[in-house]
């Protein structure tokens, strides 16, 4: 478990890898965002994408997931997330996400807890950016010597 | 169907209310993002939110879902994504999502398209936003006669 005092400045954090199947853009986009470049490879190929490419949503899940994987950060709560989508993700993708912790402060009113910002990129094999990550949390301080 | 010429800047649409249950809030969380706080009520309670929150994904999710409700756009491709998510969504809430044209223009090489941008604002029944989309679309113009 991670605390406030475990992150340092520049220090970043990665889980494995998701591969990423023509089947699960599909059938992810199917149910929450059914446009035809997401569902449909004959129509995504007549886009300027030039085939299929991930829902915008399924992206964000998938660095969700792999956020998921990390090791568990004692987190109070999730105060602000804002994402990018510079790029989309395609069938055959290995997508990686890296964490870094950006900035941190303790909490003015509360010495057992901090505010960490922490930048996220998921990119793919050839380092592309899929998803730029900015997260504001809340986080437990390491409980000290009663 | 509608093309760029379609949207005046100003112009607003929105489609039907999503009623979010903490059935749906847990189901989705423990597919794509299990924090305590989105899949155990009991672990909510004691966080600063006091409660059941949605995952961000699953807000987007419902985001896009609503998005797919409207009356289609002739769209060539998705450009730009960018979220943000101001407020956390729970569960109870009647979600309903506003998409504003907020600027447009031709494209500069290919007079049968143009870029659209969109301000997107899913709010709660209390008109607080728990989302809020900024989305830069290719869309056709409308096909002319011959």
């Amino acid at each position: 478990m991670l605390y406030f005092e475990d992150f340092g400045i520049g220090r970043s954090r990665s889980a494995g890898i998701h591969e990423l199947a023509a089947d699960e853009i599909i059938a992810f986009a199917r149910q929450w965002d059914p446009q035809p470049w997401h569902v449909d490879e004959e129509a995504a190929r007549l886009t300027p994408m030039g085939g299929l490419t991930a829902s915008s949503v399924h992206t964000y899940a998938i660095a969700a997931l792999l956020l998921n994987r990390m090791e568990s950060v004692a987190g109070i709560a999730s105060i602000r997330h804002e994402i990018e989508l510079p790029n989309p993700a395609r069938p055959g993708d290995r997508l990686a996400l890296t964490m870094t912790c950006v900035e941190k402060r303790p909490s003015e009113s509360k010495p057992d807890r901090g505010l960490i910002t922490f930048d996220g990129v998921l990119a793919n094999q050839d380092g592309t950016p899929v998803l730029r990550l900015r997260s504001l949390m809340l986080i437990w301080r390491r409980p000290g010597p009663a």
